[in-house]
């Protein structure tokens, strides 16, 4: 495991650990919290014994530039202080092993990490060791011959279905769909930089442009197999979704529980997947059996799904209840509430710029290509992507030979030259349009909220142009290169003078002196 | 002295350290460069010989939050490498002896410190111990009565004057003026937290709003002065001004020179200063006598000025002509000249909120009181001042009698009692107008410039508003005073629930739950 956060306390148990067995033969790293209040009241005994470290400061002060760039040390502290500990270090094994090697580590535990820039812009289809994890838990490892699923609540025929049986063909007709999954924390470092917002405690991820991901999910329609279930009982307008992992919130304990509509479900886009990219689930993904919802926020499609269960109304379990909402910017730690901000489901249109990046020094002869994704949630497409050399007042058309395949679903990746003329910094921006004329907000500021999600706003990055086109410029690297002076970093003060005193005086001559003559 | 930067190469000098006698008796620290090329040759050589660490990098990567906040290193070891090594401790003892205590050090060799924004605005007049300092090099100590100044180049009788002749009021009429100064660097901050620029060797101080400060200067008129000299003698337009610190600039060294046009002298603009406030100039600002040169930038009032020269054309020292340019955004290292900026002499109006500071959080009913300094140089006074809560859509003006006295030549203070209804991040900013109309441009990006001088755009700072006459906030505060849970940092996440299940179920009743119904 990569070193714990510098000064991190030591663990150290009050008393005997508790053991909680793993649930079933298979299954290990789950517990099930939900069927035992009992279970869960010890917990919330023996959390209270302890002070745990706080959630690090990341809004306040400048992140750090390490891999994890943050470790999690007050998740790993309620693993170990419930005996749960040995979660933190097989979680982390499945990173290495599943993940690439390069992914930007944003939070070490509960893992969330996202690939690099180049290479998520690179393919359409996102490679599965490319694709961002947001989890919420440790990894459950659970075995594909000893796993089911059950299917109760308000559904007339409640069962209990193996893998075998939901890949039986001949029970539920297969389906293989190109869907994006997105994180409602994509981008959210704007937002921090910003304005600081909510500090949960499972952290909100500092994450980048990358906590979005495409990929081709096999499996069957949730509405299939709630149909073999007999269909819903009258009442029943939403479907819970349990996963195996165990969730800490505000000193309590649950399994990981969200819920969808049926309505959602009815049109055949809820899907139950076992396959990304025609691979079995990696573990760190939701092995064996993952939800995967069109169009939401990725917080939906419930990984290690276990339960599936018919309600009437949406979850009142607190991932549904109390987390992924979305406030109006007057809304903050002084008068926030779980019902005045709105539940995150349907994902807006959204973009980002990947190549260049933020702060990119970019030499160039009056062109400069820009590379990225634009999405939509909610059966939505991109249909147009413009990009903006100067911080929104004109807008280029990215050509629709440069963009990606249309998908219901997916996102699209797009590429533009850009004439440019102008060199110094410049604010580039990209704003997406979708088939519904749904645009982005202007600015970071237009959308800002409590708990710094869905950062949809137009996506600005700021660029130093350097226009080799120029004759000035061009003089100035070359004698640069002749000095053997790199450009860059520009803020490294040049050694040489930038002009000789006979082209100084020249000048003057020409301007007849710095001030009037009369 | 305060610990020297962390990590910092021990000075390691490199054969035996030249030894530059002090000029005359009574002036230690002034070395005379000008009239001795041989020596500054001399210098040159030394410096070859080095490999000085760079200037720090503290655009690209976050300040450090010590005070001083830069060491100057570099600058350091130029004084070492040419047996100049003493002038930055003295430099430094002076700091100790003559500024306040809790001076903000933004860099400490050479010395450049500005004063806590709340005593900033706390008087109309500013103590001189709290009077922002720039300096380019050590301070000079000169005995007053070994003293004296010399004026010459196109003066019809060059003279030599002692402090006693220009304070003999039968020679010149004793002046006392009330006059800003104003680094062109007050401000810097801004820029380059938006976009990076200009590292020159000689740091561009990383300012806050205090780099600006009013005094009652007495002294006497240049013109008269010169007028004393029998005037100027014919095609004679500038007039140079020398102090005895030492300059250092890409590897040559120089006194510190720079000049103003005669048209300034001739209509009063320019005093000899020897007291600052009723007393005699502290060491650290120009000790026995300066230049204070009216709404000009304060790099033209020459500090321990020792010689006074009659030119035709503004002085080719690197001051003058290399430094303090002003340049259109799209200059940068990729183009900048010397001639293609313009030379920043008059200031511009500008303004800038001291209370709140940007990123508080506060706690009010509806009001908020703005306290702030409005300037403007040329000889034009602030004639209005407004804020704006909300980034610039409302602005609300000043009440004249919220503002402090109107002079030709000194900023004015004011505050401003805000009606204040939102709640959640807000950006507060303030623009003033002058007796010409002139007004600040509306963002940072409006007027970057490459070496980052005259930051001069609305000042905006980001509070955090938390309005205690809103049911709901009061509620929220109270309930945080009953669990003892300060507001502050509002990132750290609350540990008690948002509402009851009771409250959140009636608000779904009210909102007939989070879906429609049909």
């Amino acid at each position: 495991m990569a070193p714990a956060e510098p000064n991190a306390p030591p663990f150290r148990p009050k008393g005997k650990l508790p053991h909680f067995e793993d649930e079933l033969e298979g299954w290990k790293g789950y517990i099930e919290w939900e069927k035992y209040p009992e279970k869960k009241k010890q917990v919330e005994e023996i959390l209270k014994q302890y002070d745990f470290p706080d959630p690090p400061e990341f809004q306040l002060v400048p992140l750090p530039k390490t891999n994890p760039i943050l470790t999690g040390e007050r998740f790993k502290q309620y693993h170990y202080a419930t005996g749960l500990g040995h979660l933190v270090d097989t979680s982390w094994q499945y990173v290495l092993k599943e993940k690439a090697e390069d992914m930007v580590h944003v939070l070490q535990f509960p893992y969330n990490g996202e690939p690099p820039g180049d290479r998520l812009v690179s393919t359409e289809i996102t490679r599965n060791e490319d694709f961002f994890v947001r989890n919420h838990g440790g990894v459950p490892e659970i075995d594909a011959d000893k796993y089911f699923l059950e299917i109760d609540g308000l559904v007339n025929n409640p069962k209990r279905l193996t893998l075998a049986d939901l890949q039986n063909e001949e029970l539920f007709p297969r389906e293989t769909k190109v869907v994006s999954l997105q994180c409602s924390g994509t981008r959210r470092l704007e937002q921090i930089r910003q304005y600081p917002g909510d500090g949960d405690e499972l952290i909100n991820a500092p994450w980048g442009e990358g906590a979005i991901g495409t990929a081709r999910w096999t499996g069957v329609s949730l509405k299939k197999v709630i149909k073999y279930c007999g269909g819903l009982k009258d009442g029943a307008k939403h479907i819970e979704l349990f996963g195996a992992d165990t969730y800490f919130k505000k000193g309590k304990v649950y399994n990981y529980v969200v819920s969808i509509p049926w309505r959602k479900v009815k049109i055949h886009e809820v899907l139950l997947a076992w396959e990304m990219n025609g691979k079995p689930l990696p573990k760190i993904h939701g092995f064996p059996l993952r939800a995967v919802v069109y169009g939401y926020i990725g917080a939906r499609s419930c990984k290690w799904l276990y339960r599936i269960r018919g309600i009437t109304d949406p979850s009142e379990a607190p991932v549904q209840r109390k987390e992924y909402l979305y406030y109006t910017p007057q809304i903050g730690k002084q008068n926030a509430l779980y019902s005045n901000g709105f539940s995150i489901q349907d994902m807006p249109v959204s973009s980002a710029i990947i190549s260049p990046k933020d702060m990119d020094v970019i030499t160039h002869d009056g062109k400069v290509k820009l590379r990225g994704w634009a999405f939509s949630g909610g059966g939505h497409w991109p249909i147009r992507v413009e990009v903006s050399p100067d911080g929104g007042a004109i807008w280029y058309e990215v050509p629709t030979e440069n963009m990606s395949t249309k998908y219901y679903y997916a996102w699209r990746l797009w590429e533009i030259d850009l004439p440019l003329d102008p060199e110094g910094w410049l604010e580039f921006c990209v704003r997406t349009w979708d088939n519904a004329m749904n645009t982005q907000p202007t600015y970071v500021r237009s959308a800002w909220n409590w708990d710094l999600h869905v950062t949809s706003s137009c996506h600005r990055i700021r660029v130093y142009s350097v226009n080799r086109s120029k004759p000035l410029t061009a003089a100035r690297l070359k004698a640069l290169e002749e000095h053997g002076i790199p450009l860059t970093p520009i803020t490294k003060p040049l050694p040489i003078e930038l002009e000789t005193d006979e082209q100084y005086q020249a000048s003057m001559a020409e301007q007849r002196g710095r001030d009037p003559l009369e």
